[in-house]
């Protein structure tokens, strides 16, 4: 869900400075010879401080780097992002904001929930179940929060999940109003658990049964769920499939795989390398021309073949190319040997 | 903005069914020879009615065909996603539901606004100002919004300005409340408007004066966007670029003059043809035994005569190949032709 803009600035970046929580999926799109350092986990004496953290951004920009700071979901919804952006902007070192999708928009979508709805809801509340503590004891105003016209979507409300579920009934929302929790949303393994606003706490604490983090979608559109939760509802859902072919053919697999819903496991148990000695191979290259065909069984013995073939200083001209009857592709007849280099790739075929 | 899994959606879709306010550079992820239908534009005669899209996703999957339905921003969010999420559901299609960044939140990131902040706001609220249309008048609850403990997104807010903000204000919101306008999010012509809650409606009415569509940020963390509206503050924000250079060779430049903030338009000047004819050519390349060097003063030059050079079948074995010294490329020394083929797109080069 990372957007091309982010992948862009990803893959431009000299120095990315991350938050532990980032998809590692999303790490794939910068370069392997930036400079890649993880902020460290929350509850963790490793987490970096935020002046460690400007400094750092700061130095990386006087340095001439292009320096991402990389956070999951959107950095200007519960992202703490003001502090930085203060430290930049009185450092007079220039930047862009790219948004993300944040947390609870990602988790409707995964969960197949339409925020609003004529019917149902008229407006979304984002509101984060931490505020306490980022507040030095401060609550949220749960009278207006239960008044609220619309769905509220709680951010990190996992462990405060007994507070916050009987301060809403006691502002006076009904106790039967749906929820819906929804953990390591878009991920194979992700879990919903839907109760009734007067249940949750039973539920979800302690909160070991529904482990953080996770987002709660709290009102009338979260009965939806049982209709439209498409992500549980997939071919695939809930299994996982190992792959073992070579790495660099597997991908194309792996991602049929995971669109109908598998949890793919990568793992080659094959690699294709060349042989101890080409001398078998190259007596048959040099008669071949007493053959009328070379049938492949596979691309790479495609590859391997007309890779040795060019090495030897040959071209293909004068060959005929055709692919085979079982990969649907069309029949080549090139006549000019490139337009073999540029279809040897696309799968098996025979010449 | 738009996700990789948008993009990666929209290239394998054979029938795209998209919003008229969708931004064309998303059009441009699919692919060419796809059915691409626009539904029409609100407020017109051949705007399509909800039924017949949900005729045409139907029969387009039963087809056998991948059916995207594009909207603008997030469809769970004020995107009327209930109807056609249900339409098919009923039908047995199964589809994936690809969250997008929501205009209340890409209009935030692009004027530097944190929505949350813990000196300011505890939580954001997104709101339709369009709600008493799809209620048949039934009006927000306007107590509710002005106790909201945070910041208030406003959709569709220009046309209803008048009423909202004086609903507000009667509602006990504070008349000095910083509301930001933003519209053409992330355009090159992006506006944004600075007022106070009691001043929206002699700043923005008539709509003339701001013309939807736009998005309206209500609360403390509006002031902001002074210090932190960087995309005005890009150091060619403001300004339009001509560039004349031939279609094929102009992305990059276009790329980078919008990175600093032109709005760039892409006119091209020049086109590169092959000439009438190749006999003075190729009476060069006859005797290009006789030279020591061959100097190209363009990449053009060169991917012109490369291509001449192989269509009368010859092959680089033997060249040398150098690249020039302002180009800062390595100099190249292949022994093997596919080489050459490999790096004459690279920039200028000799051979």
């Amino acid at each position: 869900l990372l957007t091309l803009r982010g992948a862009q600035l990803l893959h431009e970046a000299d120095l990315v400075l991350y938050d532990y929580l980032v998809n590692p999926g999303v790490l794939d799109h910068g370069r392997h010879d930036a400079e890649w350092i993880c902020l460290g986990r929350h509850g963790r004496a490793s987490l970096w401080e935020p002046s460690r953290i400007h400094a750092a951004m700061i130095a990386g920009a006087r340095a001439g780097k292009c320096v991402v700071r990389l956070k999951g979901g959107d950095p200007l919804v519960f992202g703490r992002a003001a502090g930085e952006l203060e430290a930049l902007q009185q450092a007079g070192i220039p930047f862009e904001i790219v948004p993300g999708i944040t947390a609870g928009l990602a988790a409707a979508a995964y969960a197949g929930l339409p925020l609003t709805n004529r019917e149902m809801a008229s407006a979304v509340a984002l509101v984060t179940g931490q505020e306490g503590e980022g507040k030095g004891g401060a609550e949220l105003d749960y009278e207006a929060l239960a008044r609220f016209p619309g769905t509220i979507v709680m951010y990190m409300g996992v462990t405060t999940a007994g507070v916050w579920s009987h301060q809403l009934i006691h502002a006076g929302m009904a106790p039967e109003t749906p929820v819906l929790f929804v953990r390591r949303c878009s991920w194979p393994n992700q879990e919903t658990l839907s109760c009734r606003l007067d249940e949750v706490a039973a539920k979800v604490l302690p909160y070991s049964k529904f482990p953080p983090p996770a987002v709660a979608i709290i009102g009338e559109v979260a009965i939806q769920h049982k209709r439209w939760g498409w992500w549980e509802q997939r071919p695939l859902g809930g299994q996982s499939v190992l792959v073992t072919r070579p790495r660099h053919q597997a991908a194309k697999l792996c991602e049929s795989l995971a669109a109908l819903g598998a949890d793919v496991v990568c793992q080659p148990a094959i690699e294709i390398l060349p042989p101890e000695s080409w001398d078998a191979v190259d007596r048959e290259l040099d008669r071949i021309h007493e053959f009328d065909f070379v049938v492949f069984s596979s691309s790479n013995g495609v590859s391997a073949i007309c890779d040795r073939w060019l090495t030897r200083g040959r071209d293909f001209r004068g060959w005929g190319i055709y692919a085979p009857i079982w990969s649907q592709n069309e029949a080549f007849m090139p006549n000019e040997w490139w337009t073999f280099c540029a279809i040897r790739f696309r799968g098996d075929i025979a010449c």
